[in-house]
């Protein structure tokens, strides 16, 4: 356990973003201003390119890996900068050490209040994978749309089931979600209708950050696993469900996910984590020898989701739950990823899947919470809600605590907008349907 | 219908690399060197970085657009430079120029026999999206692993399906498929194994390369969608039948697919395929408004496959086949790729799915061709085939050819190599299998 250390910043009680965690992230004075890393210590950023620029936070005399628009350069520097950084900034930050402290020409230069930057994409995302090792949830979407004698599949407690997302659609909170339209097919109709979406959901979920690159045609052993993994951040995977239930077979989801998959400003790293490894859930069966893992693989990280009407003034928590119930550990995704030889490549971001825990207020998506729309929400205005309407907010947090020790995540935060209207004929117009 | 155009370049009669085709790459002189944009002319490279230092080929003085590593730079520079540039390389070219014939040192600079130089990967891909468009080929799949009486499921005359793949697996000709390994099910044991894949094959398709971004949130409208192409390459969608039929539900095809997807180096250009536009087939029932579509909006290309056993010194044709079958456009696939918000990137590239005729010589895999093994092939040599072993070759080639004009796309060539050793624990060795 780390000793508990304190900075001459000041940081409130009940901070996400105190010395055991430094989380890095893309920040700029203005929106369209120069991009650079930043590090979260309580309410403020420190300017990483800054102190890189004095001197503070050298790593290659010849390399600026923080005057940079993403992470990547940085991560892809290896894990003993990685190591070498967040101890430099572990004692830069100290109370005790007077180079940053009683520098206030440079402090000014340095610091910067979190509420007055803007927060871009962490991360130049190569590649987006999106597994479903939740056995909760897995069991939960089974028993709604398939048997609930046989909810889970046969190959989902042998392997972490995943599939390929679309990178392109990978965006930072606090940008606006645009209700989607697609093909939906109703229950009494013959053909499909186009239509924006009816059910509209978030899924709850955390992604890892791949930090080391292999070739391909190069499996990762499990022992080896997590050496390729930088960081955690939160994801809220935008689902049209009723895209996705018309769509899906036999290869996937793909319209119903492509159009928003949204992350944490702030990647926390494995190192901040550390204190709080937990051992996952048995798997039994025992998986295959290249999937066997007899160490602490999972992370005791407690998780919610609050959801904000556009006519409430405060929001409303409709889900409480750990990521210590995910069934697959990250190492077993990533080693089972690569096992056919696919490579990957440093930035790549590969998300949990829906976390669902085991209690009814636990369910990590609408789909669950409400039983597709069996069960609606009541908030506490009074709305119901079955899935999404237009201007609600969703809110996802996340942290870890333990023995006074508090490691945060920050927020994922994004507002609905109503769907566009579309260039029409008149015949369109008489095909499409509205919310 | 363009002329005839005559070069100096000496081009054989059945030269894919004519006058009328001009197809870009990317080449080096040694496996290390130098990567630079080129375009094929007979037995040919035309070096344009060579051109552009020149001042042949300036389209802005202060951007070197082809002394580049790929040609996303060059296709991010929009359709009116595309236009351009074809318009004076076929003059440069053209018999009656003296610029580059008569400039005996230039051309020596310039040109390369295409045989001595190193043809690499020709674009950055950040997304590469698999449609699965061949009636047909849904239809043997279906027939053959669900209903025969309902091969196709209700969604596939709606929409093109299609599914996110890995862009990180997607190669060029020449480099070696290792063959993969990973979980499979035998049919009459209780839990899967962990073996080299023994149902290795290949997908013969196309694959179009998205020349103009959008942004999230803004779909492509039907008649747009040419505009955001830039060219074609052949695709053999490397896959594992039975690592496949195991992990595909319910999220669709991962490892079956993400360990090589393979792509011939030269992009055809959409303008020079442009005179063998042909109408696809009827779709019944009417697409929805948003992918109706009453334009030629197909191309006549024949395609075929080859096999070279490694005991064998010649290759057999066990596919012909041609894109016009094919039953979604790649507009279609375009406009309903967007449609729900997702936004595309110059160089991603949207594959066609596995491209099959109506007879049974015209199925693009192994799979449709020994219908999953129940009729082996026979090679030349009388050697049999179910699916791919240890040293095969497998060579996709594919050309356009009317009123004396030949437009072809080179070839996509890959050998399968034995599945790689693991480091093993004995308890791992007694359960692994191989082919």
């Amino acid at each position: 356990m780390a000793q508990n250390l304190s900075s001459f910043v000041e940081i409130q009680a009940l901070s996400d973003f105190t010395m055991h965690n430094l989380p890095y992230g893309i920040f700029s004075e203005t929106p369209d201003g120069n991009k650079r890393v930043g590090v979260a210590i309580g309410d403020l950023v420190l300017d990483l390119a800054a102190l890189e620029t004095h001197g503070l936070l050298q790593l290659n005399e010849n390399i600026r890996y923080f005057d940079q628009p993403t992470l990547n350069k940085f991560i892809d520097s290896g894990k003993a900068n990685w190591q070498k950084v967040r101890q430099t900034l572990q004692s830069l930050l100290s109370a005790d050490n007077p180079t940053l402290r009683d520098n206030t020409e440079l402090r000014q230069q340095a610091f910067f209040k979190q509420n007055t930057v803007t927060l871009h994409l962490p991360l130049q995302v190569p590649g987006y994978t999106d597994f479903y090792s939740s056995k909760e949830h897995a069991t939960n979407v089974g028993t709604m749309f398939r048997d609930p004698k046989n909810a889970l599949l046969p190959n989902w407690s042998e392997l972490p089931v995943g599939y390929n997302g679309r990178a392109s659609s990978v965006i930072v909170s606090g940008k606006d979600i645009i209700r989607p339209s697609g093909q939906i097919k109703l229950p009494n109709e013959d053909r499909p209708i186009f239509s924006a979406t009816r059910k509209l959901d978030f899924e709850l979920e955390t992604a890892f950050v791949v930090g080391k690159a292999t070739e391909l045609g190069q499996p990762i052993a499990i022992e080896d696993a997590w050496d390729h993994i930088f960081g955690m951040v939160l994801l809220n995977d935008w689902s049209a469900r009723d895209i996705q239930q018309w769509e899906y077979v036999p290869l996937g989801p793909f319209n119903a996910k492509t159009f928003a998959s949204a992350i944490s400003p702030w990647v926390v790293t494995m190192e901040a984590l550390e204190p709080f490894k937990v051992k996952g859930p048995t798997q039994e069966p025992k998986p295959l020898c290249y999937l066997e893992e007899n160490v602490a693989n999972s992370y005791d990280i407690h998780l919610s989701v609050e959801v904000q009407s556009p006519k409430s003034q405060q929001t409303d928590v409709i889900c409480e739950t750990n990521f210590k119930y995910m069934y697959w550990s990250m190492a077993q995704q990533l080693t089972h990823h690569t096992i056919a030889g696919c490579n990957v490549q440093v930035g790549d971001l590969m998300g949990s899947g829906t976390i669902s825990g085991p209690t009814e207020n636990s369910y990590g998506s609408l789909l669950e919470l409400t039983w597709n729309t069996t069960k609606p929400l009541t908030l506490s205005n009074g709305e119901k809600r079955g899935f999404l309407e237009d201007g609600d907010r969703v809110i996802m947090k996340g942290y870890c605590e333990k023995n006074g020790i508090r490691v945060g995540f920050g927020e994922v935060s994004n507002k609905v907008l109503a769907a566009k209207s579309f260039r029409f004929t008149e015949k369109e117009e008489a095909s499409y349907e509205t919310v």
